[in-house]
């Protein structure tokens, strides 16, 4: 039993991940019936994440395979089970995550739970809400974090990113002060060019030293760090007594060194955050709430730059340069373009 | 302004650390006059705890030197300041910490505050008592943590110390199971004699797979680690999900390397415990009334294993000895023995 607005094929173009570490390739593959509580999404844009390129390489929490990659995406419910919450969204445009275990964004159709697909105000612009979810979740989830433990301000790797970027709207706007850390002088004048009051580069000489000092006198009292390795262990190093860092990503792929004696006499921590289990913690009316708040702030204050639309075809190749690109903005892939 | 009990000489034999890493020196040292709030301890026996060795090697909270080293104690309280509180306890056989910053209890008599004098009672014996502070508080904080954070099973490695056998009476008495991780066969020996469920050998082929599967079955939430290095390593991979490990001491004097992934992913994370910091956010007041337990529980069910016992001369060459000896039981000094 399901719900349609309209007919669709049975068969649809998507990127398919056969092996972890290997390109994605081109398939033909069946477009699958929603259930009860289920909807099927006709794609718009999804956007390439860290996250999605972790998950290629097999660095992210797994799935089985042969899997459809990508997180998040936005597009319209075209079918939907013959139930009441899921009805409720036919011919809705939508922000959505791929379900859990099975296939995500990167394909002309995705199946996932209605709890999954959030409503967009009509003013969405259908490429920003694609990345309305992974982002300014996670940066929300940063706000309550440091809220929650009290601290007076907080630090950030990779900071140039469009993560980054978001957290220092969010934090502005909450008083929280964030010490912005990058690794090229461009993501300095860029972050410097958004008005951007902390920022360090790390491939400065002193600049380990001057984390310190500047950590102490903002009283930081947790690192967010997107990049693992060295990284982490400098902001462990670098954080006042009782500070924390909270690993959210492994850029460098690198595993973290430590001196124990910051964990018993300075009453240091290394911790995690994961935005998937982050939100199973949550409260849903809570989420859904933060959410539309989330879409007015973005829609008045912040623009995501994309730097590229790709389509499926296309779509390896805008993976593969992906990494190193990551400050210009971000890859978008299209499936519905040729 | 203070008062005494007897008369007491001027100079008084001590032994000082005068640099890092080096053995300490006996010294003719001038005997301190208790100010307010002060009390003068005639020192009866006094343990060499791991905290102790650590400290002399440098890898501990340092003091500014020279400095008298032993950080716990029993003896007789000979002269105080003049003031109410202090005063309570002259005459008094107490259990004593050395002072956060000044000289420690390896000297003939020690001057601390009367916070850390704690009186006992009238059948505990003084060579017991003179390590009744530093383990048993420890254990107590230990039972504490796991309880407060609702944690179904514990595991601690270095386990055959006389703090783990501590834990161990401590935790059955609170109905938690503990993971004794030890490194010598003859330790298993030890504990196995004493009734202890669960016992781990880390040199036997298969240990990391052991410990996993065990850890899930007890599901066990935290870890303590006195080693760290990669004792701490194995550990966090070896917990299961949001697993913590707590380090308490680094006996190994190695790094901590961890997989990014462990805090991640799987919700685990990495912090300390350090006594001295720990009893700063107690409530004094339930401190004592808990001590006072302490002493009882002890008195009834546990004797700390005494290896040997050594003048201030002799000391130098126990305490070398003591790393290697850490099973056979403890090496007391004996300030007032020739």
């Amino acid at each position: 039993m399901k719900s349609t607005l309209t007919d669709f094929p049975s068969k649809m173009n998507a990127l398919v991940l056969t092996e972890y570490d290997k390109n994605p390739e081109i398939q033909k593959v069946d477009v699958p019936e929603p259930s009860k509580g289920e909807v099927l999404v006709k794609m718009d844009s999804s956007p390439v994440n860290p996250s999605d390129v972790m998950f290629l390489r097999g660095l992210y929490a797994k799935k089985k395979l042969p899997v459809v990659p990508g997180f998040e995406g936005s597009g319209i419910v075209i079918a939907t089970g013959n139930d009441f919450f899921a009805k409720r969204l036919l011919g809705k445009k939508v922000a959505c995550f791929a379900p859990m275990d099975g296939n995500g964004t990167w394909a002309e159709f995705m199946l996932t739970s209605y709890t999954q697909a959030v409503p967009l105000n009509k003013n969405m612009d259908m490429e920003q809400a694609s990345m309305l979810l992974v982002n300014p979740l996670s940066a929300m989830a940063m706000v309550k974090m440091a809220k929650k433990a009290k601290y007076n301000a907080i630090a950030n790797t990779a900071a140039a990113s469009a993560l980054g970027q978001m957290l220092n709207l969010m934090c502005l706007d909450e008083n929280i002060p964030v010490v912005n850390i990058v690794r090229r002088e461009e993501q300095v004048t860029l972050l410097k060019g958004q008005g951007t009051k902390y920022i360090l580069d790390s491939s400065a000489v002193d600049f380990q030293s001057e984390m310190k000092a500047l950590f102490k006198k903002l009283k930081v009292g947790a690192a967010f760090d997107a990049i693992s390795g060295e990284s982490a262990s400098n902001l462990l190093e670098a954080l006042p007594k009782g500070g924390e860092v909270i690993i959210y990503g492994s850029l460098s792929q690198e595993e973290i060194k430590t001196d124990p004696r910051s964990y018993i006499f300075q009453g240091k921590k290394i911790t995690g955050f994961w935005l998937s289990e982050w939100i199973r913690h949550q409260n849903i009316l809570k989420l859904i709430s933060s959410f539309k708040k989330i879409q007015k702030f973005l829609t008045n204050k912040h623009k995501t730059n994309i730097d590229k639309r790709v389509s499926l075809r296309e779509a390896v190749k805008g993976i593969e340069g992906y990494m190193d690109k990551m400050t210009s903005g971000k890859v978008l892939i299209k499936p519905w373009s040729n």
